[in-house]
């Protein structure tokens, strides 16, 4: 019994100097370039609170990932025997959705500049979070 | 210029002991009691890998979630100041979007056992993913 399918319309979209998936970094911490956040205007009120420095979780649609998939080589390398896409993070899965942690480095308006996510250019934001503090301090 | 809305397919459910969201916890690590993560049967190929003692990234739809909201006080506490709701780890939220680490206890075809999982009682889920390991153990 599954449940129906659910519509999600974006926030915005990741402006970045990556443009090519097989050359982006797999992960952002593998020298993933800075990027702009650009947020919808009507987005504004829902940053209130998110400033320069902060670690946030910016959660995308990887739009060139394959949906169809079920088995992935991990890190696209061939050399490594297949395993299920939920246990790797390939961006080839029946929801492509993408996690990216990022630091804040400048916040204007409804455009956020971040380091350190590996997602490309055009790349669809869903949702943004706050790294989650240790319990006694949220 | 926005992106197009995007249809998600839930690829399974939560089934929780845990089905009033205002009597659950804010976070997976304040009590929440071990769930069943039930996937659909054709996901099966795409669970290859995960096993039990793993720690992953369960993604969910928080459908009982308001998309309209933009602020909110910080953990339902009146006696906090309003915040933008990306400022925060609310369920209400533009695409109320979940994020649960938990470790996985057992696993039975496409059905886990996990704990630490804050969701109730029917609520979609959307992709699974690995814990990031550190660069070097990937």
């Amino acid at each position: 019994m599954t449940p129906a399918p659910i519509t999600l319309r974006p926030i915005g979209i990741v402006e970045s100097p990556l443009t090519d998936p097989a050359a982006a970094p797999c992960q952002g911490d593998e020298g993933a370039p800075e990027c702009r956040l650009v947020l919808d205007q009507d987005m504004a009120a829902a940053l209130y609170g998110i400033g320069i420095g902060d670690s946030v979780v910016v959660v995308t649609w990887l739009h060139r990932g394959d949906r169809s998939l079920r088995a992935v080589h991990p890190r696209g390398d061939p050399t490594r025997a297949q395993l299920g896409v939920f246990a790797t993070r390939s961006p080839h899965r029946p929801n492509p959705i993408g996690l990216h942690t990022a630091q804040v480095m400048a916040v204007d308006g409804t455009c956020l500049r971040v380091s350190g996510v590996e997602a490309i250019d055009g790349t669809p934001i869903l949702d943004l979070k706050p790294v989650l503090q240790p319990p006694g301090q949220r």
